[in-house]
């Protein structure tokens, strides 16, 4: 499983400042701390920039790449924001992403073609709701995977991500488990391993600082990992959730344990 | 899954000083606090009390009914200690446990029998060697099944312990894998849902105050808890992992979330 930092996103008033005067600096650390902390990959989530989508989204590109060559998950629903990132960058990028949301199928899902890029597929309903569980989560995904082969995307470029819950939602925890199941079902179903991303600051939202966030999105990062999660988007700064996620991995995957790796 | 709190041992200077001059109050401090911390039994390792087991045992068991009604799970490998607190214990009782070590078979299962009492069943060769991984584990189970049958023993009395491995084997990490999948077959290969119990600190023993300590036993509590494991037997006073096996505990098994149970 691999850490994809979401630390990058415009809802931080120091983001947005940044963003206001054109100071790189701001991003910048918050991109250097993130690859120390082992990001393998930085989302940049802009928002839509209507301001100058192609401007802003070129300051955030180059800012970003002034300091690191991992690949950039461009998180925005605007299509030319999107463009214009995947023309900028140079660094691996990733496109986050599409649903079956009619807009998002004519104007985000070419990009992918046209770049050649990955693009995350989002387990929602047309009209953006999240669906109820796991059965309509598989019905989804199939109608996705056949919209991507229509757009004529390879197949190993889609990214599903089955949607993490707010567990304080009514059917939140059983939803999270219905995700769990998704994810270790999907390669079967497709046929293929097809790779999955989950953001784990889902779970817990609006849970503000309450005792024993860290402790659940602990256990949620490492049931991931066991169900076979390929990318786990999250605050990597959260040493406490960072080292559980780091920790499950290893206790899944490797070969040979040793502490200094833990 | 259910927490047993594994804080009370011999091991500990602070418990041999108070065995020695029978002062009940430090076993009684750690047990409260144990309770308070959400521990559904207590194990009592004793050791084998060669002084006088009878005596000794029976200050153990009455400090510890003296302030918890929470079942004991008496941990000692002497059959007359073993005895000697099946006969004084009036919580309900646990024996902790026995293995195909000839001595065991023949001295403490029927122990289980005479009292009828839950007893723990280790999955280690004759000779108390562990075995390396999940198909020795899983012949040693049904070999065990087999004894505990021939003794008597009704089988929703029987617990399975498949002995977790320290990390820092050679081989520790592909058996602590091991160790879940046996959790996940066993109740299908017995043909009924067979309680499993696992010893989390073995995972990290020799490892001190390692870094990485608590994240790795918090990923592993909650592959264990994934796996469906029954009862945990782990340093309840540690608050980083046991709110991690709570929570996973909480993700995987109840229906309405709450964040006042996290």
């Amino acid at each position: 499983m691999k850490l994809i930092a979401d630390n990058l996103r415009i809802t931080k008033t120091m983001v947005q400042a940044a963003l206001e005067v054109k100071n790189p600096e701001p991003l910048q650390a918050i991109v250097t701390a993130c690859e120390k902390n082992g990001a393998m990959a930085i989302d940049l989530n802009t928002g839509p920039l209507k301001k100058n989508p192609e401007k802003e989204m070129a300051f955030f590109i180059h800012a970003v790449e002034a300091v690191t060559t991992l690949p950039l998950m461009i998180d925005t629903a605007s299509p030319a924001a999107m463009r214009a990132g995947l023309e900028t960058a140079t660094n691996p990028v990733m496109i986050n992403g599409f649903s079956l949301e009619p807009r998002k199928l004519a104007q985000i899902l070419p990009l992918a073609v046209q770049y050649n890029a990955d693009i995350v597929g989002f387990l929602l309903y047309p009209d953006s709701r999240v669906p109820k569980g796991e059965d309509q989560r598989l019905d989804i995904a199939l109608e996705l995977l056949a919209q991507a082969q229509r757009a004529g995307l390879p197949l190993e470029r889609l990214i599903i991500d089955p949607v993490v819950p707010p567990l304080t939602w009514d059917d939140g925890i059983a939803q999270a488990r219905a995700v769990l199941r998704v994810i270790k079902i999907l390669p079967e179903l497709f046929g293929f391993p097809v790779r999955t991303i989950a953001g784990l600051s889902n779970l817990t939202s609006g849970a503000g600082r309450t005792p024993g966030k860290n402790a659940i999105e602990q256990s949620y990062a490492t049931l991931l990992a066991a169900a076979g999660l390929e990318y786990l988007l999250m605050d990597v700064l959260n040493d406490h959730v960072r080292s559980s996620a780091v920790a499950a991995d290893l206790l899944l995957t490797q070969e040979v344990f040793s502490w200094t790796g833990a």
